[in-house]
């Protein structure tokens, strides 16, 4: 039997942006988590779209987008929380798995996820 | 448009282990992966099972589990790599984001976030 | 023979505060950085001082903590940057090991990782 | 004051390797731990040194070494543990800082950091 988690006690429905160029526009079903995450947004260069898909519960939230396209895949996890009443933001830290190339694997394996740190808004008026 | 990514070149498909009493059993439908993450598996207290949803493009791979019941939600990023001939693992590191009550969130928002490495291969039959 | 690495590019001396209540006041001589990691400056509870040590190197900064006295040692690691002409800040993502019990050491020995990220800016003057 | 924090509980003095190539050589004192870090041990290519430093306190620590001839700087934070009686392990997990062009910066700043895992053994004798 698969585990009931409690539902999300966060709004993590709709539009949320990084501040650097990127959005991801998110649907929750229970805690489920499915979406869309756009690069470039605002840009000269063309918006380009993505699937996203994850789990939210109580305040926190984990979602992965497929960028296998441009050969990486990333994940992040983190927590909604309150910056100022009425101002929210998901703190997420993330990992991206990029390809190495199979004749260089066994010594540079790990040299191939990358880390960071995002910070995602709900876009100004 | 959402953009196209290279399908898996590898078989992901099915059971993995992580050596630490943790399973989990893929399935593979295009890029979406889809699962069932099982933990105590083989011990004296029951197994328990976790939706787990990602993305698997080339040789690598993203999945989250919903361990929302247990209050925290866990993200993986890696790579499946060939250890010798016929002998597969996935290296991923991952992050577990907990909750952190809402009165400490300010000052220990990042201290919720877990991270660690783990090794799936494939049973022993 | 220890192989020789560029002098950091960036002025690192001295004070950064992260915005949290933790302030660190670097020296650097050549490569290496030595220091004093401050908590809970600015606040009613007393001001505690750890020992920092590190390297710098072009505008790369690494360097860990002695919280030892409260069961933890942190490592971050970094680049100093622009935010805008005349601003600077040190970008950093940071890892603290916590003691784990040693009866949950084989299943529990990962989660005793912390991950996270932290900016540091000049104090306003 | 500077903090006092316990010392080492563990004998982390002396050589440990990585199992790909690289071997730390550790001296301890107090909490202090200085020492050289090796790549490309036993291998055609010659063996280069770095430098490292870092803190070590009960089972934790944390070290950071020079390879900023190579534009890179790493940091570790791991904990000593007993894989079976008189075999011992350090398990650490770590972020290579690495640089990224001034003109990428406001991007792809996070992208400069890497992450992983590694077990340093004692070399079998």
């Amino acid at each position: 039997m698969v585990e009931l988690a409690p539902p999300p006690s966060e709004d993590f429905q709709g539009i949320w942006e990084n501040g650097l160029g990127s959005q991801m526009e998110l649907s929750v079903q229970g805690n489920d988590v499915s979406g869309i995450y756009r690069t470039n947004v605002g840009e000269p260069t063309p918006t380009e779209e993505f699937d996203l898909t994850g789990f939210a519960s109580g305040d926190l939230i984990t979602f992965t987008v497929n960028f296998g396209k441009y050969g990486s895949l990333t994940a992040w996890a983190g927590q909604h929380t309150v910056i100022r009443p009425g101002e929210f933001e998901i703190k997420t830290l993330w990992h991206l798995a990029k390809n190495i190339a199979e004749q260089n694997e066994p010594k540079e394996l790990w040299s191939g996820i990358l880390a960071g740190a995002n910070s995602f808004v709900r876009p100004t008026p």
